[in-house]
């Protein structure tokens, strides 16, 4: 398999996390966002949308957006499971994954704060407000959840598709400059998180494309 | 089952389609999301985000965030099928509901549109170019996807989850003048539609709490 992503890219860190949590081996193709590589016509042919991440199977065929990837990988590779059985807590799960992945995430990628810079004439005080504006209360939502759901991780003592989803998201709060302090049990995620290989090599600084600086 | 929702809520939306097309008899409560109302403390106990929808179950459970609730009613309620059976396939139908989900949808909801007014200044016409920056070319991506696997509908010959997004998505994009003459395929998937009691009866202008001006 070849994941195709961006070292910084929220929703490619993710992917890369899944795909390590189950165990499975892939290699990387590199597209900078910051020089628009995702819309080079051969990556369009095979993601029409023009964004990362992507997998790409051993049989040629690719797989868009990061949810969808984490849920081919739950069903294709259920070992270790990244949700839990009942129903029930499968769908808590999958709240706190979609309310960073739709309410949180799509607010700050580089995309949206390249148009509040053009459209807006925003300044790095009036982006870093603005992506604060989405992650604080998300955060604050997600810790009285976790609060309720987790024991050690966000959901249960076990990681789980939520927490793809979360690590990146702290990781991209500290870009911004946003305070955690009011966000323990997150926080306390995010320890548990950086003791597991499956995301310490999934990091940012750890890709091969990774800004030297 | 109670669903906490708006009438011109695009995410609430497509959970009524989703539960119309399991057949579910469910009541409703509405919060006016421009009074604010999803921030009253009786709501918030139940769905800390302070967002809609929430699916209330019979036992007193609540489901926040459309997605993990639509994943819930294909969990418990497999018939008709939402997804289809092959994980391939699924990753496609999943691909295309979190490209609206994730990428359009998000950009366009009141709370980000009141930002941009508040933050930057933003006039009607610049509302309506923000929200047209996102719908395009995520209708583009969408176009070509639905040209691939779609025959009549998102994906194949029948209604699936990709449906249930992106007839409210197509609702939305009216709403802010998006031009949609460009997209035959999807235009083709809304008069299957309008054809069908399920997406009949899930229309915004359907609801109690709909505006009768």
């Amino acid at each position: 398999m070849i994941l195709h992503g961006y070292w910084r890219s929220s929703a490619s860190y993710r992917a890369r996390i899944g795909l390590n949590l189950k165990g499975l081996a892939y290699a990387t193709a590199s597209h900078d966002l910051r020089k628009g590589e995702q819309k080079a016509e051969a990556y369009l042919a095979a993601n029409p949308q023009g964004m990362v991440p992507a997998l790409a199977l051993a049989d040629g065929e690719v797989l868009i957006q990061s949810p969808a990837i984490l849920e081919w990988l739950e069903e294709t590779h259920p070992q270790p499971p990244l949700l839990p059985a009942d129903p029930l807590h499968r769908a808590r799960v999958r709240g706190m994954a979609a309310l960073i992945g739709c309410d949180i995430h799509p607010l700050n990628n580089l995309r949206v704060l390249t148009e509040i810079r053009t459209a807006f004439g925003a300044d790095q005080g009036q982006v870093d407000a603005w992506a604060a504006r989405w992650i604080i209360p998300g955060f604050e939502a997600l810790e009285r959840l976790v609060s309720r759901h987790g024991r050690g991780w966000c959901f249960g003592d076990r990681p789980t598709l939520a927490d793809c989803y979360l690590i990146p998201q702290l990781y991209s709060a500290r870009r911004f400059n946003v305070a955690l302090d009011a966000f323990p049990r997150l926080l306390e995620v995010e320890r548990a998180a950086e003791g597991r290989p499956a995301f310490q090599t999934a990091h940012p600084d750890r890709q091969p494309d990774a800004d030297q600086a």
